[in-house]
């Protein structure tokens, strides 16, 4: 299935893509998308649902993040050997982790702001795994069983904040608007393999990073066991899973960074694209 | 006010304790101490309840965190310039800023569990502050009218996970039971100056951490002005404000880590006292 969250900021309601390509309401059914919907057992009452009796949504409705109430919005860093070799560090021998605040989460073509005088904003597309039960030191073998689906993510970045303004880089990560999710929470049974997703970005229609999660240092099931040692995993959570290379941070001759007016269109195979344009700071 | 949220885990009540230290219980005025019972409106209407109507509470009941729904639980490093001292890193230029996981947080009494492996448990007595009003970007000046209130935070931290395991310190810092928050959520109008609050931890009873609050690099006001650019902040997120010298692992001539058994107790002037006894692992 392809959930997805449909509506104004705030006011969102759930629904599901169809097989057509068409936005369906789940108002009657359920009152979100969120950790409650997100189990096995949840999921799989939607499943039996006869899709042509929902309501077809009119309109072009804006989609906000397919998750409600995400709880933790744990981000990976360099689990592309590839960008960490643009980025200058050395290749991880275990995973690395960090944070987005959960306040940077919007929808998927929601603009993004860049903070107050920032003058090094950046560009990631990940992989994003969206837990559907609890997981706590569970094994990499079983992980997936953990994982309600999968999504896109920019996890847009301020390397000035990330990488010169202290001694982490939560700073440069959680800004809010840093965080489009979306468009769609695509089920596990849909993705038969999360290791062979092409994946791309661009801005202003020029390609910057091309990728294939297959090219991930720790694949996705070795990163759902490590991060369930270090926290417990709750539904709702959501883990992105790093960036192929071609961040602005690592263009040649010289780093291009975000700034007013630019498009970022980004998307991974299977789990659809965003759009979001940059807006300068307002209060 | 000190207000408290006090039963099983996940079955807290929300409470408040009178002008004897007795506990009152508060169910039937409000349904929760969380992001909606913060903002100065929701405080006001609780400031002109008749404590004395307010039905009292028999026996010892546990406490949880006296805030419930905590959304983002922000910390802050090396803020005393002593603890920097110790830890070998230099003083701070700005504030610096990690997150712990939401996931760690529990009752000001529950036992800390260290993780699986874990050599390097050390503890944090820390000055809590509680958002009580959205902020963003909210001036120095105005910093303090956006906090709910105080309380205290031992920020459990373990030194191999934070320090030797990759390039944040996020890791070492959100383990479950990492996060003891509480007795008391003490209102702002009750703290004179939160800048001068006496704060002390022993371990099995030996005194390790003596500090105040007015040796701090950069004030409350100063850590709610500055997250607050970085994110946005809403009612019920808690910043952690760093810890003064003498943790563990600044012990000479030989570092001291948490053990089975051991015992942290520890307080700040004003808000009340926590006491943890650790426990190994256990799935």
């Amino acid at each position: 299935m392809k959930l997805v969250r449909y509506g104004n900021p705030g006011k969102e309601k759930p629904g599901l893509i169809d097989a057509e390509g068409k936005l369906r309401d789940l108002s009657a059914v359920v009152g979100d998308i969120g950790p409650d919907q997100l189990g096995d057992a949840a999921l799989a009452k939607l499943r039996k649902l006869k899709v042509d009796k929902l309501p077809l949504v009119k309109g072009k409705p804006r989609y906000g993040c397919p998750v409600a109430k995400v709880g933790k919005f744990i981000a990976i860093g360099l689990n592309y050997a590839d960008h960490a070799a643009e980025s200058g560090m050395p290749i991880p021998k275990e995973p690395v982790v960090f944070t987005k605040a959960n306040s940077c989460i919007q929808g998927p073509n929601d603009p993004v702001m860049l903070p107050k005088g920032s003058v090094k904003g950046d560009w990631e597309v990940e992989l994003g795994v969206v837990i559907g039960t609890r997981a706590r030191y569970v094994s990499q073998k079983n992980a997936l069983d953990y994982v309600a689906g999968f999504c896109v993510v920019n996890d847009v970045s301020e390397r000035e904040w990330q990488l010169e303004r202290g001694l982490t880089w939560d700073k440069g990560k959680g800004f809010d608007t840093f965080g489009p999710i979306g468009p769609w929470l695509v089920t596990r049974d849909e993705i038969a393999n999360p290791q062979k997703l092409a994946m791309w970005l661009d801005l202003n229609g020029e390609r910057m990073q091309t990728g294939n999660t297959k090219t991930m240092i720790f694949n996705v099931a070795r990163l759902v066991s490590y991060v369930s040692q270090l926290n417990t995993l709750e539904p709702g959570d959501i883990i992105t899973t790093g960036t192929p290379p071609g961040v602005g941070m690592g263009k040649k001759p010289q780093p291009v960074f975000l700034k007013k007016g630019d498009v970022m269109t980004l998307g991974i195979e299977g789990l659809g694209e965003q759009r979001q344009e940059v807006v300068p700071f307002k209060l």
